[in-house]
């Protein structure tokens, strides 16, 4: 049975988007699984029991799974993510984060700063071996399952050896939250041939076609909503964070863009709405920062009770999996084509 | 008057599509330019024929403002860009270009082997002074006015310099194809902030922010399909060709995708048809070689005949507004904040 930390104070609709979404989650989740909402008690209560007396009147027995863990301060969107650590030690994201690197709690989740958890979460849980740095696996919403884009956005510059190492997280990410059987990794790059693409990419195709890992091969952009090439589908979509932050971004404007233009066209909202739920990432439950010694999920600052939720489930699912003790037998499997 | 020399035998549908686009766009421009067809008159003349006698029956009359010149050879999709123009020197693509080259033809136009196309333009064309590679601009359809993302696949690897070059090519196309006025360039990054980015966006924001451009600063990858951010509309969007082409590849396959989704799902795909033109970038008409002395517009390889058309009216807006010289000027002028 897991205890999971929640920051109360991050995102932007915080502390009521947390507490929401930490009751949908309870009320989906097998009794004795606790969440710890970690923030300022004097703005979660009230924000609760209105939400309890409201329109979450019916899940007031759930109250009781709620652990309420006191944080007075709140790291912002503003704070710088390597400083917040140091100058910011009772905020709800640092407080959380070392919770779960005692042992008091089994994951942590958060919709506040980004950086900040990245920074802190590597300090407080420590990265595996073998890794300078950790990297973000995003669900991308497909015409088949969805597949995981890894590095979304923690690594800019990156070294082909590098994008092995995401190839090897991504691929126990999709087993152990996504379920897939010796999932297939593609390499994102501008044209199916090995030697297509820039020179981190070009060489990272060939420690890729040389490792353990079930490599499709290069995809391209056009391959990405599909799920898959003319070679079959694939599970995980290795590129640098740069390239994955700015298709990361790109998608998420698709549905809103395209949404005022076909409702201007006369379709539905109705039918739109339930069309563009089906790509819509928060579904899958935000985005486990990979290679920390810990489960450290990184939610969307717009996250939705929903999203909170879904991302609850994810952080449940990989305490479950033991996700993390996964990663460290893989990164530590000797690959002996590299050396 | 122009004349535009358009590959007969480039692109999946050659010679039909071109042959096809050829007449479209006679019917529509001012009587005197003409459109040199380039190719085998063994397969032109037949389906020009064909297409005449069928459903371009009302275009007959304008069979004698377009030009057959005979091409023995054909460079095809698997020849090596490189190779070709030495071991081709007979093809539709060598012919068109040499004659653009010669001053011959006015613009050259083909949806052949787009690297093929680039290496020999590069050869037969030169580049403009202080360009070590051309770049591609391709049209980006978004909520407001199209927007230039440069480059769209040309050069993977770019430095700092290379980007700033990029925004200069991409401020002349949007001034002289798109008729913008001081067009705006936006610098791709993964947030708003000088200090986001990868190693070279960084270090070409300072150059930019330094130089000539009217310069937008940073841009994300949810404020393409918008066209704007918060400070307003942009004009140009300037990136590496490896994440240009990425996202470029990645645009193309929404509408197809999200079309089959939508049409599951029941809406009219009469609606969808008229909505996802407005995507279509085929719409704006192929995408200029930037940077060589010449105009070399470069088309999809599954160009309809309705895009050959697009692409050569832009190739004929690229002659009228002197976009060449143009771009030879804006490269020369003198930007001492760089030096």
């Amino acid at each position: 049975l897991a205890r999971i930390a929640l920051d109360a104070m991050g995102g932007d609709m915080a502390p009521v988007a947390p507490i929401e979404g930490a009751l949908l989650a309870l009320s989906e989740l097998d009794t004795g699984h606790t969440v710890q909402l970690v923030g300022r008690e004097s703005e979660i209560v009230p924000a609760m029991d209105e939400l309890l007396r409201g329109r979450l009147s019916g899940l007031a027995s759930l109250r009781a799974r709620l652990e309420l863990v006191d944080a007075a301060d709140v790291v912002t969107m503003s704070d710088k993510p390597t400083a917040a650590l140091r100058s910011k030690p009772d905020s709800s994201l640092v407080k959380g984060l070392r919770m779960h690197a005692a042992g008091d709690a089994d994951a942590f989740v958060s919709a506040g700063n980004t950086g900040a958890q990245m920074a802190a979460s590597v300090v407080l849980l420590k990265l595996h071996n073998g890794l300078t740095r950790p990297a973000i696996g995003t669900p991308f919403p497909t015409a088949r399952e969805p597949v995981i884009v890894i590095d979304s956005g923690a690594n800019v510059d990156c070294s082909p050896a590098e994008l092995l190492q995401f190839a090897r997280l991504g691929s126990v990410y999709a087993e152990d939250l996504l379920g897939r059987t010796n999932p297939t990794v593609g390499l994102l790059s501008i044209g199916e041939e090995p030697e297509k693409g820039n020179a981190a990419v070009k060489e990272a195709h060939k420690l890729l076609a040389a490792s353990d890992i079930n490599f499709h091969g290069n995809i391209e952009g056009r391959d990405v909503i599909a799920g898959a090439t003319e070679r079959g589908p694939f599970d995980v979509v290795v590129c640098d964070g740069f390239v994955g932050n700015v298709l990361l971004k790109f998608y998420e404007s698709v549905a809103p863009q395209l949404s005022r233009i076909l409702v201007e066209a006369g379709v539905s909202p109705d039918v739109l709405e339930r069309v563009f739920r089906t790509l819509d990432y928060s579904e899958y439950g935000g985005a486990p920062l990979l290679g920390v010694r810990g489960v450290s999920i990184i939610c969307h600052g717009s996250s939705s009770p929903r999203a909170i939720k879904n991302a609850l489930r994810a952080a449940l699912r990989a305490v479950d999996t033991r996700m993390n003790e996964h990663i460290g037998r893989r990164l530590a499997r000797p690959a002996l084509e590299e050396v």
